[in-house]
């Protein structure tokens, strides 16, 4: 029987003394300790890793973080939406994204030429810039293959930006795959578009991509699913799983709620009804903003695959 | 100035009569009837109007009602998941979806080869139905073109349903485009890539769809956009109206909030930040599950346009 | 099995068309249709019903319809908060509250003396009526009884008050209780302590009141509860229902979650543990607005025990 | 302009410096930042701090952490609903509360005579134990006094209760009133009314307790908030700072949102537009589970009030 015990702060508190309290705290602390605990034993058991996250995520600073998780072997296929693509890129770039606040008069921001995403904005010019950068990478690219999958693509972009901090580089470099079945949206897609309205010969095939997402894993490996926020990366990697036998281990940290029956809201519980997730996987949901909730999750996992050396670097 | 006014129940209220009474009622009451004005107005000013909804909305019944929608002239466009394509051929292929609930014990489901949305369940026997009619339809469509865009391919696919209640055949039959921008998700991906892995020349080009996308409004032509729920689906309409100068009229129904920064969250306000939505347009965010809030939203609207004569049936 | 159903609009349909409807519909639709049989059934059994709501309810128009139901022997029990009380009182003394919009201007309002409540707004004024008001009924009250409990004081002001749209009055007229545990709360708090500053002897007792709460039914009888929202209204309510044996019936209406442990987000689930309701209970939980939902949920039943002739009116 | 940086793990991090680094991360983490900068502000503005809570924190681990942060005199005034009165009590004598989960057989639980809250239990011997020792100590009150406001009431239970984890403790032995305006409600409410059956002349002055909140903070002190989730809690201290001129630092920790309409969801802007908050007030609303944002929150500034020697012990 656990119990719920008095929380007391301790002077000089990491957040691994902090999560590991969290474990007798309720509510929601509770449900993130357990997360925790999962993704410790799915990397401790090493399971095949999927980590999705939606392009919101890249626009914050959790872009740099994204890539030192792959750098440190904390992610063997991500899945995304297309507006991560341009985002990492632009920073690559060496554009910033400023913070601003969630009640922006955005009239005024669309005649300053900068675009909001909740409390953060992206300039026009990072747009602009991003458009050339492209131009010049899917030259080089076309050159080397006129039909290619999404995942190839985006190793060979990946390929093309050396960025510590950038998710697709340390995913080229590490031999990772970054999926994007929505490639199509976005200035990305705008892009690709005008690019194959040059060249007609030019294809982006996202169904012949899912041979690769097939298999990076297999039947016989353990696989684990970290999911960020919800949308087509969070259901093409359980798709993927699903092809391959079902997770053995899940993490959802999500705003949504299960109430009206949403994919973004949909629990690891739901999950088991299909075999998406195995009916005796380890699995936890934490409803929360992932910008706090994420980084506290991996902490404390990083922090012990450390003292154990289980680290890749 | 508009005031609150005390609403009180009469014998045999109409859904018209109710929705009228939500105006002077308060908090998303109030927004529901704005957003119900507002597509009233977009199709009194014959804007091309953008419908989009998620793969749990088919699910529910509200598939019947899209229909019902795109026969009466209600939607020039529509942008949607692919779990949405595959749920539609189910029903035209006979099956029920059954209602259980929330709580429900998923194990014991996946034993019985029930699969969860919420509080609505499928069958596994629905979905080897659905395999076995797309192997037949593919092979037909690769017969007529072998590389083909998204639209075309959910067109040809409509005209081989004739089910008045299939949002596909009712788009086909009215010459919509029903566009699928991540068609590599899901069961229906699945079937796309099986049947490529026997004929590799067949290509769904999802970058080359993106012109039927631009082209289906232009810039001289006023534009709405009726966005349920979020995703690629809403982002993807967004992204082609931002290519013809944004839209005039825009409703949102989500039961996400703009707090995280999440897309489905975002607001009208924020998408003036990037003209998408014009600065000056009409626009309104009803937040509830959009079964109850979208039949509302649109009856009143049907109400009036069929007395005014301007419903196309 | 209940299966889901096409949704089709049908012209004229009336809001109890609509909600039959919502039973084969989907998500909160299901919930929200159940929520409607309950109430119905709590009624025919004869059951006393606890109505709960909150302020910001009566701040909307919803203050009218729960006058009208107390009229038509909806309820046997009121709780609510103390701004009910004030802003019941305030519409009685002519004042309107202003249609506003979420994103207002507040230090602009605040200059203007108006007070947001989500898109609604109240005046400095109408605060300043009702202080003068109040003084007058409480020394009309204070020379009948100088130690009074909460719901006798409600009583006697709502027997002052002959508004039809009143819910004071109508509750008052109907000999229906009116509680409010949480009176010290609110402009109408500070009014009672002024008036006790004068008056030392003047005493709201709010502990004596919880005999007139458990004495308003009885073990014996069936119980249900309508609660819509959450706060110290909704918990009194169950609070006095648990004294007599616990509800049989259950219906929650909110727009809180589960998941942070909130009382306003506990669902009928959570209340069988503690006997709050019974094991065996007709129970519903229906997340969304309330000026949305509650019209939704009563009407279909206003209709039904209207035909039935099983209205008080 | 502050800028997104790209966010980086370190081995052996602090919760201070991952707070630190929120600022510049994106969304809700940056929100989180602001309200931890805004509570250090108003602890070295020397401003006089309400802290309020409801009763589901005190069920949780964060009620040691309420004790602690009096004691460290982060707090001049509590303000929390009844549950958490007999909470406190409970754990003060020995009790335990479990850790089970948010799906867990409530019919179950019932016939176990466990009580859930959330993820977390309460037997029912917890309520028997808690009856006892409130009549023993009803009776020491009584006899020292007849008429009572309820913050001196919940003094003398602090006093009895020595518990360096007993937040009702800490206050009393730091001369901290604790208001608890909604008394009536809830166990405590019950056993209060038990006893005035004995002793008819027993009466706990809610409204005389209005003085008390008023007179603890004055117009020409700065005044701070920070608000735990919604309630009666969070609104009374707010009308108890309005009469004494408005706060000048307000931090509201909350899951819920602003468009209900509802007051657990109202921004600390709207509360500008009332003057319960200064126009130019520092200010922020952080969208989240308690449990988690709470002592992410509290513990940098108490590493910099430490660091500074500014905190009591």
């Amino acid at each position: 029987m656990r119990i719920v015990k008095d929380f007391l702060w301790k002077h000089g508190m990491t957040v691994g003394e902090l999560v590991a309290k969290f474990g007798s705290l309720g509510f929601q602390a509770i449900e993130l300790h357990e997360a925790s605990e999962i993704i410790l034993k799915m990397k401790k058991a090493r399971a095949k890793i999927f980590l999705t996250f939606t392009s919101n995520m890249v626009t914050s600073g959790l872009r740099g973080f994204f890539a030192q998780l792959v750098k440190l072997g904390m992610a063997d296929a991500i899945v995304t939406t297309s507006g991560s693509i341009e985002e990492d890129i632009m920073k690559f770039l060496g554009d910033n994204f400023e913070i601003s606040n969630f009640n922006a008069d955005d009239v005024q921001l669309h005649e300053k030429g900068e675009n909001r995403i909740g409390n953060l904005l992206i300039r026009n010019e990072s747009y602009m810039k991003f458009e050339d950068k492209m131009n010049e990478c899917l030259n080089r690219i076309y050159e080397k293959k006129k039909r290619i999958d999404t995942s190839e693509l985006l190793r060979e972009l990946g390929l093309m930006f050396k960025d510590e901090n950038s998710f697709l580089y340390q995913a080229a470099k590490n031999n990772i795959p970054v999926f994007c079945p929505g490639i199509a949206d976005s200035a990305i897609g705008f892009h690709l578009f005008m690019f194959q309205q040059k060249h007609n010969d030019f294809i982006i095939d996202t169904i012949h991509d899912i041979k690769n997402a097939v298999l990076c894993s297999s039947h016989d490996e353990k696989k684990g699913l970290i999911a960020l926020g919800g949308s087509i990366s969070k259901h093409y990697a359980i798709f993927a799983g699903l092809l391959s036998g079902g997770f053995d281990y899940a993490v959802y940290l999500t705003t949504s709620h299960a109430t009206s029956g949403s994919f973004s809201g949909a629990t690891t519980n739901e999950a088991k009804s299909w075999g998406k997730i195995k009916d005796d996987a380890a699995a936890a949901t934490v409803i929360g903003d992932v910008t706090i909730t994420f980084p506290l999750v991996m902490i404390p996992v990083l922090e012990i695959l450390k003292k154990e050396k289980l680290l890749k670097i």
